[in-house]
């Protein structure tokens, strides 16, 4: 085997590296997306059984955490990637670390499920938490795939709709003191209300994030403190024109 | 120059370029504590201008975690690290990330401050957020501490003491409920003092990461998803027999 087909046997072997920890993250990812479905779904069907499992499930997100943290850091050792296989990489170190948090932050919705149990008061609050629920999971949905085809401008909606369910999170806010106020007795099951309210913006946050990473791996930029106009106007409308 | 002197030369350029990346994480840490003890002192002081520079001065936290980052990215690129030089920007990326996050925090309570004024009410639950300031403030300082000197069991007593900053938590989310119950009107004033001591309990989750990635460094093992039980005896103890 000559010098040429050894580097071009190894060039293989590293992409082949890399589309699978790509793919990896994508697992992450659904299983992520199935915590979130089942954690909702045990908190508006005040299905206490259905919260547990999230909760003991939780250990699934955080191995496939540490196992694609460790490939990570085995190709950064074995194949020191420069340039777009680098960010590549960088990316995926990331938004491994926001899925694991956007796991916790299921089984945060999931523990309060268990805590509300089927508790038959303030149903037009779960009403509420479902519609933000929804808008999430939405949200992470279209995060996911922005990651998956790696597209930019799926990236930059993804980061606009985060405002849309600040704005909504903020109205559950807003309805929930009213409850509270109305009625004091409700104010411990309304707080945990709050929590999975607060649970869920923090996911809409992470998505946020892992849209920046699939700008950061695209542009080579990094926009996390950066404006969304500035980022349409200067990044991905600069390069498309 | 010959070979051989070159790459000392190189080596020690590289070191040094090591030892700048870990000085601008403490800087940053410093940063960042600073921003906690004025938007401590805002809160419980009833000082509106101090909570305004706090959330006027974040973005230099930010601009550190973009310039860290970036140094991080240029190392591995020309650099190529193995080993514990790897492990070394692995956890300044990770560290720097939870700083960044520590800032925001100190912004969010920093923002309770300005809202809050100088209400009157609640005074003891002021005392109590007062407190859990001071428990925090602490732990950050130790874990930064832990990181400069890159001490594992320092590192180990961080994790520990971050459960004492879990149950001062719940201390005053108890005090808060009691308190918005006796008198609902407080609700909203009540609230905004949860959020603080909410932040607060999440800078004390993010001082444990930082512990976490010191004890990677040092361990060579990812010890996130590990008890603390666990660390102490297998990963601690085991290697000082």
């Amino acid at each position: 085997m000559d010098q040429s087909n050894l580097s071009h046997h190894y060039s293989q072997q590293f992409n082949q590296e890399l589309e699978e920890m790509r793919t990896s993250v994508l697992a992450m990812g659904g299983l992520v997306e199935a915590q979130l479905e089942h954690a909702l779904g045990a908190l508006v069907g005040g299905d206490v059984a259905r919260g547990e499992r999230v909760v003991a499930n939780d250990y699934q997100v955080n191995a496939l955490d540490v196992q694609i943290d460790e490939r990570c850091t085995a190709i950064l050792a074995r194949r020191q990637p420069t340039a777009s296989d680098l960010r590549l990489v960088l990316a995926v170190i990331k938004t491994t670390a926001d899925l694991e948090r956007i796991g916790d932050e299921a089984k945060r919705v999931a523990r309060m499920a268990i805590r509300l149990g089927t508790a038959d008061h303030g149903r037009g609050l779960f009403l509420e938490v479902e519609h933000l629920g929804t808008l999430v999971r939405g949200l992470l949905n279209k995060a996911l795939d922005a990651y998956a085809r790696m597209d930019v401008v799926a990236a930059l909606e993804v980061a606009k709709e985060d405002q849309r369910i600040d704005r909504e999170y903020e109205n559950v806010m807003r309805q929930s003191i009213t409850y509270m106020m109305e009625d004091p007795r409700s104010i411990p099951f309304v707080l945990d209300i709050i929590w999975s309210a607060r649970a869920l913006e923090r996911i809409g946050d992470r998505c946020r994030n892992i849209s920046e990473y699939v700008i950061y791996f695209v542009k080579g930029k990094d926009v996390r403190h950066t404006s969304l106009d500035t980022i349409e106007r200067e990044i991905i409308r600069h390069d498309r024109s």
